[in-house]
């Protein structure tokens, strides 16, 4: 029974992805903080769909062509040209419903790009706010998964980390896993899980340290809470969708 | 006080070697499994000296032209065409005395070639036979310091992950680290610092799963024993030789 479950891996890095076989794979995409947990919160709130761009002159050329609302980071702040940032908080139900969001971040829509370039089999995004979504779909699909954190300029982060280890905790019945990344996420979640917040705190992270510099404690308890937007989000025909599951 | 600091950093696999500055650190090549417990074994048991090579070509061709024993492993065997494996065991004093090593290994020395070529102020290794030399040779220097784990292949494992760990949880408090790897490597280790080996028996780490199928858990309770060969390595002129602290 053991052998036909199908593998799971987890890609602490960015720079770590090409270790792995994305082309057979769901490559979850996992950026905590905050790209991912901004994606579930606008689909939720009825985005029609979200394209992951991966320069700040493609999300505005974009957003122009197809009159969509251009949103994204760099090094935490709004980019320079772009309209909207990378707070879940930016993105309630009555401003977002209906449109489309052209988003580029740091890390998190650069990771997509590279699984898409690899030819990724599926993609989905991942953040505590629809964790339960992510696992009943993975668990549902049956198929070999990679969990790839997006890290921060390839720098392995502690709540990617954790992200991947809330998941590993949960669908690891389903799995084979011989894969000490993921041991090591999991070990950090059952850690942690407690209270996430004041375990990023007392590690001093170094996003933690980053944003809560200006002024985001408010986003960093979000993005740390689960199920509150609790939709999959699939990358599908050049967009992120919310899909039924 | 604070900033004055040297800056510590732990890059968890080679592929994330170039994030660092290593141009202006010390860099520990960890390779706890085999390759680096057996370096301190073999210099404790009076090796004259050990000199890193990162093929079996270059192990062959040079252990002839210095007549030193050639020595290394390929996936965890004895490479064809050397003398000797990378266990700790095969180095007694009454062999290795006196004689110059000549060795490679399927990570650490290809590691600390890479870091030699990147330009590394100085180079250690670290096992945990000589873990508090190494750590008394860091707080010593005030230098800037990164933990170089040398994985398997590129992939993260625990073992190295908590040497890390280990080393960071005692020499901290003279350090500054902004490091979200670092962060990880001492929560791990402090999980499993009761009993290293059941730790790593219960993570079922990949590499254990490797070398115990090879019938070697004597090298693995070995490897994970602190202070055994408690000597600094110190690479210099093209050899590590032991090094009086």
């Amino acid at each position: 029974m053991k052998a036909e479950k199908p593998a799971l891996f987890t890609a602490l890095s960015p720079a770590l992805l090409n270790l792995y076989d994305v082309s057979s794979s769901i490559v979850v995409i996992i950026d905590v903080l905050r790209a991912t947990s901004t994606i579930a919160t606008a689909l939720h709130n009825g985005a029609k769909g979200i394209i992951p761009v991966d320069s700040v002159a493609e999300c505005i050329r974009l957003g122009k062509q197809i009159e969509g609302i251009t949103a994204g980071e760099r090094d935490g702040l709004i980019a320079e040209g772009l309209s909207y940032g990378n707070s879940p908080f930016e993105y309630p139900a009555e401003f977002i419903g209906g449109k489309t969001l052209v988003l580029t971040t740091t890390n998190g829509t650069k990771l997509l790009h590279m699984a898409l370039d690899k030819g990724a089999k599926e993609i989905v995004t991942g953040s505590f706010p629809n964790l339960s979504a992510v696992c009943d779909y993975l668990v549902a699909m049956k198929m070999p998964v990679i969990l790839g954190c997006a890290a921060w300029k390839d720098r392995v982060n502690i709540e990617d980390t954790l992200f991947a280890g809330a998941v590993i905790s949960r669908i690891k019945d389903h799995f084979h896993i011989n894969c000490d990344s993921s041991q090591m996420a999991e070990t950090m979640y059952n850690d942690a899980k407690e209270d996430l917040y004041e375990f990023m705190k007392s590690k001093n992270a170094s996003h933690y340290h980053r944003l809560s510099r200006f002024g985001l404690e408010k986003d960093i308890r979000y993005c740390l809470t689960v199920d509150v937007a609790n939709i999959l989000c699939l990358y599908k025909e050049g967009k992120l969708i919310k899909q039924p599951i």
